[in-house]
Protein backbone atom coordinates (compact mmCIF):
# COMPACT_ATOMS: atom_id res chain seq x y z
CA UNK A 1 0.00 0.00 0.00
CA UNK A 2 1.50 2.97 -1.06
CA UNK A 3 1.15 6.76 -0.36
CA UNK A 4 2.54 10.10 -2.29
CA UNK A 5 3.65 13.51 -0.66
CA UNK A 6 4.40 16.72 -2.25
CA UNK A 7 6.35 19.42 -0.58
CA UNK A 8 7.54 23.20 -1.41
CA UNK A 9 9.25 25.73 0.36
CA UNK A 10 10.04 29.08 0.28
CA UNK A 11 12.80 31.17 1.85
CA UNK A 12 14.44 34.88 1.19
CA UNK A 13 18.42 35.00 0.61
CA UNK A 14 20.02 37.68 3.22
CA UNK A 15 23.47 38.35 3.61
CA UNK A 16 24.94 37.45 7.08
CA UNK A 17 22.97 33.77 7.13
CA UNK A 18 24.35 30.59 6.89
CA UNK A 19 23.26 28.97 3.40
CA UNK A 20 22.39 25.77 4.32
CA UNK A 21 20.75 23.13 2.00
CA UNK A 22 19.81 20.01 2.82
CA UNK A 23 21.65 19.51 6.27
CA UNK A 24 24.96 21.09 4.86
CA UNK A 25 26.70 24.29 4.92
CA UNK A 26 27.00 25.90 1.63
CA UNK A 27 29.65 29.13 1.08
CA UNK A 28 27.79 31.91 -0.14
CA UNK A 29 27.74 35.49 0.54
CA UNK A 30 24.24 35.56 1.31
CA UNK A 31 22.10 32.32 3.21
CA UNK A 32 18.49 31.14 4.03
CA UNK A 33 16.02 33.99 5.98
CA UNK A 34 14.40 32.41 8.65
CA UNK A 35 13.19 31.05 12.22
CA UNK A 36 14.83 27.92 12.10
CA UNK A 37 18.31 27.20 10.52
CA UNK A 38 16.03 27.62 6.56
CA UNK A 39 16.98 24.87 5.03
CA UNK A 40 14.95 25.00 1.96
CA UNK A 41 15.21 21.38 1.04
CA UNK A 42 14.68 19.46 4.69
CA UNK A 43 11.68 21.92 5.15
CA UNK A 44 10.25 20.37 1.55
CA UNK A 45 11.03 17.43 2.45
CA UNK A 46 9.58 17.29 5.64
CA UNK A 47 5.66 18.73 4.03
CA UNK A 48 6.14 16.19 1.98
CA UNK A 49 5.96 13.25 4.76
CA UNK A 50 3.43 15.07 6.52
CA UNK A 51 1.22 15.74 3.27
CA UNK A 52 1.58 11.70 2.09
CA UNK A 53 0.19 10.57 5.30
CA UNK A 54 -2.70 13.88 5.87
CA UNK A 55 -0.45 15.13 8.91
CA UNK A 56 -0.70 18.38 8.83
CA UNK A 57 2.12 20.99 7.67
CA UNK A 58 5.63 21.67 8.67
CA UNK A 59 4.54 24.71 10.08
CA UNK A 60 1.74 23.20 12.01
CA UNK A 61 4.47 20.82 14.00
CA UNK A 62 6.73 23.13 14.01
CA UNK A 63 5.75 27.35 14.55
CA UNK A 64 7.80 29.87 13.45
CA UNK A 65 7.11 31.70 16.24
CA UNK A 66 8.05 29.16 19.30
CA UNK A 67 11.27 29.83 20.71
CA UNK A 68 12.00 25.93 21.04
CA UNK A 69 11.95 26.26 17.01
CA UNK A 70 14.51 29.36 16.98
CA UNK A 71 17.88 28.58 15.19
CA UNK A 72 17.17 24.64 14.62
CA UNK A 73 18.88 22.35 12.87
CA UNK A 74 16.23 21.35 10.30
CA UNK A 75 17.91 18.04 10.66
CA UNK A 76 15.72 17.23 14.20
CA UNK A 77 13.27 18.36 12.21
CA UNK A 78 13.08 15.74 9.55
CA UNK A 79 13.90 13.47 12.52
CA UNK A 80 10.56 14.56 13.83
CA UNK A 81 8.38 13.81 10.63
CA UNK A 82 10.17 10.54 9.75
CA UNK A 83 9.30 9.33 13.60
CA UNK A 84 5.78 10.46 12.64
CA UNK A 85 5.49 8.27 9.06
CA UNK A 86 6.99 5.56 11.19
CA UNK A 87 4.85 4.94 13.76
CA UNK A 88 2.00 5.58 11.41
CA UNK A 89 3.48 2.20 10.14
CA UNK A 90 5.00 3.52 6.85
CA UNK A 91 8.29 3.82 5.19
CA UNK A 92 10.19 5.61 2.83
CA UNK A 93 10.19 4.33 -0.73
CA UNK A 94 12.27 6.68 -2.70
CA UNK A 95 12.20 10.65 -1.98
CA UNK A 96 13.11 13.15 -5.36
CA UNK A 97 13.35 16.97 -4.59
CA UNK A 98 14.93 20.08 -6.93
CA UNK A 99 16.39 23.36 -5.19
CA UNK A 100 15.56 26.21 -7.91
CA UNK A 101 18.32 28.62 -7.68
CA UNK A 102 20.55 31.37 -9.48
CA UNK A 103 23.47 31.07 -7.45
CA UNK A 104 26.01 29.35 -6.42
CA UNK A 105 26.13 25.78 -7.57
CA UNK A 106 24.74 23.29 -5.12
CA UNK A 107 25.40 19.86 -7.01
CA UNK A 108 28.76 19.06 -6.09
CA UNK A 109 27.09 18.90 -2.61
CA UNK A 110 24.27 17.01 -3.30
CA UNK A 111 26.69 13.65 -2.81
CA UNK A 112 26.64 14.78 1.06
CA UNK A 113 23.28 16.13 1.31
CA UNK A 114 21.86 12.45 0.04
CA UNK A 115 24.21 10.90 2.48
CA UNK A 116 22.94 13.03 5.20
CA UNK A 117 18.75 12.29 4.37
CA UNK A 118 19.36 8.76 3.53
CA UNK A 119 20.91 7.91 6.81
CA UNK A 120 17.69 9.91 8.36
CA UNK A 121 15.12 8.48 6.59
CA UNK A 122 16.43 5.28 6.99
CA UNK A 123 16.69 4.03 3.69
CA UNK A 124 19.47 3.91 0.84
CA UNK A 125 21.45 6.72 -0.75
CA UNK A 126 19.85 5.83 -4.11
CA UNK A 127 16.88 6.01 -2.63
CA UNK A 128 16.90 10.16 -2.09
CA UNK A 129 17.25 12.71 -5.46
CA UNK A 130 18.27 15.88 -5.05
CA UNK A 131 18.35 18.19 -8.22
CA UNK A 132 19.06 21.69 -9.16
CA UNK A 133 17.97 24.61 -11.16
CA UNK A 134 17.94 28.08 -12.08
CA UNK A 135 14.97 30.03 -13.04
CA UNK A 136 16.73 31.37 -16.22
CA UNK A 137 17.41 34.69 -13.98
CA UNK A 138 13.45 35.05 -13.84
CA UNK A 139 11.26 35.99 -11.21
CA UNK A 140 12.38 36.05 -7.28
CA UNK A 141 14.60 33.27 -7.39
CA UNK A 142 16.22 34.76 -10.32
CA UNK A 143 16.72 37.65 -8.90
CA UNK A 144 18.54 35.63 -6.11
CA UNK A 145 15.92 37.40 -3.80
CA UNK A 146 15.33 34.05 -2.83
CA UNK A 147 15.01 30.12 -3.03
CA UNK A 148 12.39 27.23 -3.72
CA UNK A 149 12.33 23.58 -2.97
CA UNK A 150 10.32 20.68 -4.01
CA UNK A 151 9.89 17.61 -3.05
CA UNK A 152 8.17 14.10 -3.78
CA UNK A 153 8.23 11.16 -1.50
CA UNK A 154 6.50 7.89 -1.77
CA UNK A 155 5.55 5.85 0.96
CA UNK A 156 4.27 2.41 1.38
CA UNK A 157 3.13 0.36 4.36
CA UNK A 158 5.41 -1.76 5.69
CA UNK A 159 3.76 -2.67 9.62
CA UNK A 160 1.11 -1.56 12.04
CA UNK A 161 0.69 2.06 13.30
CA UNK A 162 2.00 2.59 16.74
CA UNK A 163 -0.85 2.07 19.65
CA UNK B 1 -1.78 -1.08 -10.36
CA UNK B 2 -1.46 2.82 -9.58
CA UNK B 3 -1.26 5.97 -11.42
CA UNK B 4 0.02 9.16 -10.20
CA UNK B 5 -1.21 13.15 -11.22
CA UNK B 6 0.13 16.27 -10.56
CA UNK B 7 -2.27 19.55 -10.32
CA UNK B 8 -1.42 23.25 -10.38
CA UNK B 9 -3.72 26.43 -10.24
CA UNK B 10 -3.27 30.25 -10.30
CA UNK B 11 -5.83 32.79 -9.49
CA UNK B 12 -5.73 36.31 -8.66
CA UNK B 13 -6.89 38.14 -6.16
CA UNK B 14 -9.32 41.29 -6.14
CA UNK B 15 -11.69 43.23 -3.83
CA UNK B 16 -15.16 41.92 -4.26
CA UNK B 17 -15.07 38.38 -4.58
CA UNK B 18 -15.53 35.64 -2.44
CA UNK B 19 -12.22 33.72 -1.14
CA UNK B 20 -13.29 29.68 -1.69
CA UNK B 21 -10.16 27.19 -0.92
CA UNK B 22 -11.44 23.68 -0.71
CA UNK B 23 -15.08 24.04 -0.91
CA UNK B 24 -15.00 26.34 1.67
CA UNK B 25 -15.54 30.50 1.81
CA UNK B 26 -12.47 32.38 4.15
CA UNK B 27 -13.09 35.51 5.52
CA UNK B 28 -10.89 38.15 3.69
CA UNK B 29 -11.07 41.06 2.21
CA UNK B 30 -10.32 39.88 -0.97
CA UNK B 31 -11.43 37.07 -3.13
CA UNK B 32 -10.12 34.41 -6.37
CA UNK B 33 -10.34 36.21 -9.15
CA UNK B 34 -12.19 33.71 -11.91
CA UNK B 35 -14.79 32.32 -14.41
CA UNK B 36 -16.44 29.79 -11.32
CA UNK B 37 -15.83 30.61 -8.11
CA UNK B 38 -12.13 29.55 -8.51
CA UNK B 39 -11.44 27.76 -6.23
CA UNK B 40 -8.04 27.14 -6.79
CA UNK B 41 -7.44 24.26 -4.56
CA UNK B 42 -10.30 22.29 -5.86
CA UNK B 43 -8.89 22.82 -9.47
CA UNK B 44 -5.74 21.54 -8.67
CA UNK B 45 -7.10 18.32 -7.51
CA UNK B 46 -9.59 17.99 -10.31
CA UNK B 47 -6.34 18.82 -12.81
CA UNK B 48 -4.01 15.82 -10.74
CA UNK B 49 -7.28 13.47 -11.04
CA UNK B 50 -7.54 14.18 -14.78
CA UNK B 51 -3.57 14.04 -15.51
CA UNK B 52 -3.02 11.10 -13.62
CA UNK B 53 -5.36 9.00 -16.23
CA UNK B 54 -4.64 11.32 -18.97
CA UNK B 55 -8.09 12.64 -20.04
CA UNK B 56 -7.24 16.49 -20.70
CA UNK B 57 -7.73 19.36 -17.97
CA UNK B 58 -9.77 21.49 -16.53
CA UNK B 59 -9.50 24.03 -19.21
CA UNK B 60 -10.72 21.52 -21.73
CA UNK B 61 -13.61 19.90 -19.79
CA UNK B 62 -14.92 23.15 -18.04
CA UNK B 63 -14.03 26.07 -20.89
CA UNK B 64 -13.52 29.57 -18.77
CA UNK B 65 -15.67 30.93 -21.76
CA UNK B 66 -18.86 28.48 -21.51
CA UNK B 67 -21.73 29.97 -19.68
CA UNK B 68 -22.21 26.59 -17.84
CA UNK B 69 -19.80 27.35 -15.67
CA UNK B 70 -20.31 30.84 -14.79
CA UNK B 71 -19.73 31.34 -10.77
CA UNK B 72 -20.50 27.59 -10.39
CA UNK B 73 -19.43 25.94 -7.46
CA UNK B 74 -15.77 24.06 -8.18
CA UNK B 75 -17.36 20.82 -5.74
CA UNK B 76 -19.15 20.75 -8.85
CA UNK B 77 -16.35 19.97 -11.15
CA UNK B 78 -14.44 17.96 -8.69
CA UNK B 79 -17.52 15.68 -8.81
CA UNK B 80 -17.57 15.50 -12.53
CA UNK B 81 -13.52 14.68 -12.77
CA UNK B 82 -13.86 12.12 -9.64
CA UNK B 83 -16.65 10.32 -12.37
CA UNK B 84 -14.58 10.26 -14.72
CA UNK B 85 -12.13 8.76 -12.72
CA UNK B 86 -14.56 6.05 -11.35
CA UNK B 87 -15.76 5.45 -15.04
CA UNK B 88 -12.25 4.25 -16.17
CA UNK B 89 -12.19 1.64 -13.14
CA UNK B 90 -10.21 3.75 -10.92
CA UNK B 91 -10.38 5.13 -7.14
CA UNK B 92 -8.69 7.23 -5.19
CA UNK B 93 -5.32 6.51 -2.70
CA UNK B 94 -4.57 9.56 -1.29
CA UNK B 95 -4.25 13.67 -2.17
CA UNK B 96 -1.90 15.80 -1.13
CA UNK B 97 -1.95 19.60 -1.19
CA UNK B 98 -0.40 22.55 -0.60
CA UNK B 99 -1.64 26.18 -1.13
CA UNK B 100 0.53 28.88 -1.11
CA UNK B 101 -0.50 32.38 -0.41
CA UNK B 102 0.54 35.03 2.05
CA UNK B 103 -2.71 36.03 3.76
CA UNK B 104 -4.74 34.86 5.57
CA UNK B 105 -3.95 31.83 7.46
CA UNK B 106 -6.35 29.17 6.31
CA UNK B 107 -5.00 25.87 8.09
CA UNK B 108 -8.21 26.61 10.59
CA UNK B 109 -10.31 25.81 7.71
CA UNK B 110 -8.06 22.66 6.37
CA UNK B 111 -10.66 20.33 8.28
CA UNK B 112 -13.63 21.48 7.03
CA UNK B 113 -11.94 21.46 3.31
CA UNK B 114 -10.77 17.53 3.89
CA UNK B 115 -14.27 16.73 5.38
CA UNK B 116 -15.90 17.98 1.75
CA UNK B 117 -13.48 17.21 -0.35
CA UNK B 118 -13.00 13.32 0.84
CA UNK B 119 -17.17 13.02 0.83
CA UNK B 120 -16.34 14.26 -3.12
CA UNK B 121 -14.23 11.50 -3.48
CA UNK B 122 -14.93 8.74 -1.30
CA UNK B 123 -12.36 8.27 0.99
CA UNK B 124 -11.55 8.73 4.22
CA UNK B 125 -10.42 12.21 5.54
CA UNK B 126 -7.13 10.70 6.29
CA UNK B 127 -6.47 10.12 2.87
CA UNK B 128 -6.75 14.10 2.42
CA UNK B 129 -3.79 16.48 2.81
CA UNK B 130 -3.91 20.41 2.79
CA UNK B 131 -1.05 22.40 3.49
CA UNK B 132 -0.22 25.33 3.34
CA UNK B 133 2.58 27.91 2.89
CA UNK B 134 3.55 31.75 2.44
CA UNK B 135 6.65 32.52 -0.24
CA UNK B 136 7.83 34.66 2.09
CA UNK B 137 6.60 38.30 0.79
CA UNK B 138 8.12 36.99 -2.67
CA UNK B 139 6.38 37.12 -6.32
CA UNK B 140 2.93 37.37 -7.04
CA UNK B 141 1.89 35.44 -4.09
CA UNK B 142 3.67 37.04 -1.92
CA UNK B 143 2.54 40.31 -3.35
CA UNK B 144 -1.18 39.20 -2.28
CA UNK B 145 -1.71 39.78 -6.10
CA UNK B 146 -2.56 35.98 -6.05
CA UNK B 147 -2.82 32.15 -4.86
CA UNK B 148 -1.66 29.19 -6.20
CA UNK B 149 -2.64 26.01 -5.31
CA UNK B 150 -0.26 22.32 -6.39
CA UNK B 151 -2.35 18.77 -5.86
CA UNK B 152 -0.77 15.39 -6.04
CA UNK B 153 -2.65 12.53 -6.45
CA UNK B 154 -2.22 8.90 -5.97
CA UNK B 155 -5.20 6.84 -8.05
CA UNK B 156 -5.14 2.47 -7.75
CA UNK B 157 -7.23 0.44 -10.57
CA UNK B 158 -10.17 -1.00 -8.63
CA UNK B 159 -12.61 -1.87 -10.85
CA UNK B 160 -13.01 -2.71 -15.00
CA UNK B 161 -13.69 0.39 -17.29
CA UNK B 162 -17.28 1.37 -17.67
CA UNK B 163 -18.50 -0.08 -21.15
CA UNK C 1 7.99 -1.71 -6.63
CA UNK C 2 7.66 1.24 -7.70
CA UNK C 3 9.18 4.88 -7.44
CA UNK C 4 8.48 8.13 -7.77
CA UNK C 5 9.65 11.31 -9.84
CA UNK C 6 9.08 14.99 -10.09
CA UNK C 7 10.74 17.44 -12.79
CA UNK C 8 10.52 21.09 -13.11
CA UNK C 9 11.99 23.18 -16.14
CA UNK C 10 12.01 26.58 -16.85
CA UNK C 11 12.98 28.87 -19.98
CA UNK C 12 13.09 32.27 -20.93
CA UNK C 13 10.71 33.40 -24.39
CA UNK C 14 12.58 35.53 -26.93
CA UNK C 15 12.26 36.31 -30.27
CA UNK C 16 13.95 34.66 -32.95
CA UNK C 17 13.49 31.55 -31.51
CA UNK C 18 11.38 28.57 -32.59
CA UNK C 19 8.98 27.31 -29.79
CA UNK C 20 9.38 23.78 -29.35
CA UNK C 21 7.35 21.98 -26.57
CA UNK C 22 7.06 17.94 -26.16
CA UNK C 23 9.02 17.56 -29.67
CA UNK C 24 6.68 19.69 -31.16
CA UNK C 25 7.10 23.06 -32.78
CA UNK C 26 4.32 25.53 -31.98
CA UNK C 27 4.02 28.61 -34.09
CA UNK C 28 4.34 31.66 -31.98
CA UNK C 29 6.46 34.83 -32.35
CA UNK C 30 8.40 34.09 -29.71
CA UNK C 31 10.28 30.89 -29.26
CA UNK C 32 12.50 29.44 -25.86
CA UNK C 33 15.95 30.63 -25.09
CA UNK C 34 18.63 27.72 -24.23
CA UNK C 35 21.72 26.17 -25.19
CA UNK C 36 19.74 22.85 -26.75
CA UNK C 37 15.64 23.48 -28.46
CA UNK C 38 15.51 24.16 -25.06
CA UNK C 39 11.86 22.07 -24.81
CA UNK C 40 10.89 22.80 -21.30
CA UNK C 41 8.16 19.99 -21.04
CA UNK C 42 10.54 16.98 -22.21
CA UNK C 43 13.31 18.63 -20.22
CA UNK C 44 10.80 18.53 -16.92
CA UNK C 45 10.17 14.55 -18.12
CA UNK C 46 14.11 13.77 -18.35
CA UNK C 47 14.40 15.36 -14.61
CA UNK C 48 11.62 13.25 -13.49
CA UNK C 49 13.07 9.74 -14.74
CA UNK C 50 16.15 10.92 -13.64
CA UNK C 51 15.45 11.81 -10.03
CA UNK C 52 12.86 8.97 -9.81
CA UNK C 53 16.07 6.81 -9.62
CA UNK C 54 18.48 9.15 -7.86
CA UNK C 55 20.52 9.46 -11.22
CA UNK C 56 21.35 13.17 -10.38
CA UNK C 57 19.48 16.28 -13.14
CA UNK C 58 19.54 17.08 -16.95
CA UNK C 59 22.37 19.94 -16.31
CA UNK C 60 24.90 17.01 -15.18
CA UNK C 61 23.94 14.73 -17.90
CA UNK C 62 23.92 17.16 -20.45
CA UNK C 63 25.90 20.45 -19.35
CA UNK C 64 24.81 23.47 -21.04
CA UNK C 65 28.12 24.77 -21.53
CA UNK C 66 29.07 21.21 -23.90
CA UNK C 67 29.20 22.27 -27.44
CA UNK C 68 27.56 18.51 -27.79
CA UNK C 69 24.28 19.52 -27.19
CA UNK C 70 24.18 23.19 -28.84
CA UNK C 71 20.87 23.14 -30.61
CA UNK C 72 20.50 19.94 -30.08
CA UNK C 73 16.54 18.04 -30.52
CA UNK C 74 15.58 17.33 -27.08
CA UNK C 75 14.10 13.91 -28.06
CA UNK C 76 17.46 12.77 -28.24
CA UNK C 77 17.83 13.25 -24.39
CA UNK C 78 14.80 12.10 -23.26
CA UNK C 79 15.79 8.64 -25.03
CA UNK C 80 18.79 9.07 -23.38
CA UNK C 81 17.27 9.49 -20.10
CA UNK C 82 14.77 6.51 -21.01
CA UNK C 83 17.51 3.95 -21.76
CA UNK C 84 19.62 4.84 -18.13
CA UNK C 85 15.68 3.94 -16.92
CA UNK C 86 15.82 0.32 -18.56
CA UNK C 87 19.45 -0.11 -17.79
CA UNK C 88 18.22 0.24 -14.30
CA UNK C 89 15.57 -2.73 -14.85
CA UNK C 90 12.35 -0.08 -14.48
CA UNK C 91 9.88 1.34 -16.91
CA UNK C 92 7.13 4.26 -17.09
CA UNK C 93 3.39 3.60 -15.58
CA UNK C 94 2.49 6.91 -16.33
CA UNK C 95 3.49 10.80 -16.97
CA UNK C 96 1.39 13.43 -15.57
CA UNK C 97 2.38 17.08 -16.83
CA UNK C 98 1.57 20.71 -16.74
CA UNK C 99 3.08 23.29 -19.08
CA UNK C 100 2.52 26.95 -17.85
CA UNK C 101 2.65 29.86 -20.13
CA UNK C 102 0.44 32.83 -21.22
CA UNK C 103 0.13 32.28 -24.42
CA UNK C 104 -0.16 30.67 -26.98
CA UNK C 105 -2.67 27.86 -26.75
CA UNK C 106 -0.82 24.78 -26.51
CA UNK C 107 -3.77 21.81 -25.79
CA UNK C 108 -4.70 21.42 -29.74
CA UNK C 109 -0.88 20.59 -30.15
CA UNK C 110 -1.00 18.20 -27.05
CA UNK C 111 -2.19 15.06 -28.80
CA UNK C 112 0.98 15.24 -30.98
CA UNK C 113 3.56 15.91 -28.26
CA UNK C 114 1.93 12.61 -26.69
CA UNK C 115 2.56 10.59 -29.42
CA UNK C 116 5.92 11.59 -29.40
CA UNK C 117 6.89 10.84 -25.68
CA UNK C 118 5.02 7.92 -25.64
CA UNK C 119 6.76 6.38 -28.69
CA UNK C 120 10.05 7.44 -27.05
CA UNK C 121 9.15 6.08 -23.47
CA UNK C 122 7.98 3.19 -24.99
CA UNK C 123 3.91 3.36 -23.19
CA UNK C 124 1.12 4.11 -25.47
CA UNK C 125 -0.89 7.61 -25.30
CA UNK C 126 -2.94 6.94 -22.76
CA UNK C 127 0.21 7.03 -20.53
CA UNK C 128 1.29 10.45 -21.31
CA UNK C 129 -1.06 13.39 -20.12
CA UNK C 130 -0.35 16.93 -21.10
CA UNK C 131 -1.96 19.88 -19.50
CA UNK C 132 -1.82 23.46 -19.60
CA UNK C 133 -2.47 26.45 -17.31
CA UNK C 134 -1.61 30.22 -18.05
CA UNK C 135 -0.71 31.72 -14.59
CA UNK C 136 -3.56 34.48 -15.14
CA UNK C 137 -0.94 37.13 -16.19
CA UNK C 138 0.61 36.94 -12.97
CA UNK C 139 4.96 36.88 -12.45
CA UNK C 140 7.07 36.04 -15.31
CA UNK C 141 5.28 33.47 -17.20
CA UNK C 142 1.94 36.09 -16.90
CA UNK C 143 4.16 38.62 -18.10
CA UNK C 144 5.35 36.41 -21.68
CA UNK C 145 9.11 36.75 -20.00
CA UNK C 146 9.21 32.64 -19.41
CA UNK C 147 7.40 29.42 -19.27
CA UNK C 148 7.64 26.37 -16.70
CA UNK C 149 7.06 22.53 -16.94
CA UNK C 150 6.22 20.57 -14.26
CA UNK C 151 6.49 16.58 -15.18
CA UNK C 152 5.36 14.39 -12.43
CA UNK C 153 6.66 10.06 -13.37
CA UNK C 154 5.57 7.02 -11.96
CA UNK C 155 8.26 4.35 -12.76
CA UNK C 156 7.70 0.45 -11.56
CA UNK C 157 10.40 -2.29 -11.54
CA UNK C 158 10.08 -5.12 -14.62
CA UNK C 159 13.53 -6.07 -15.06
CA UNK C 160 17.11 -6.47 -13.80
CA UNK C 161 19.31 -3.74 -13.53
CA UNK C 162 21.54 -3.93 -16.81
CA UNK C 163 25.39 -5.44 -15.65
Amino acid sequence: MYRIGFGIDFHQLAEGRDLVIGGTTIPHHKGSLGHSDADVLLHAICDAMLGALALGDIGMHFPNNDPAYKGIDSKILLKKCYELVQAKGYSVVNVDSTVCLEAPKIMKYAPAMREIISTLLQVTIDDISIKATTTETMGFAGREEGLVAYASVLLTKTGTPAA
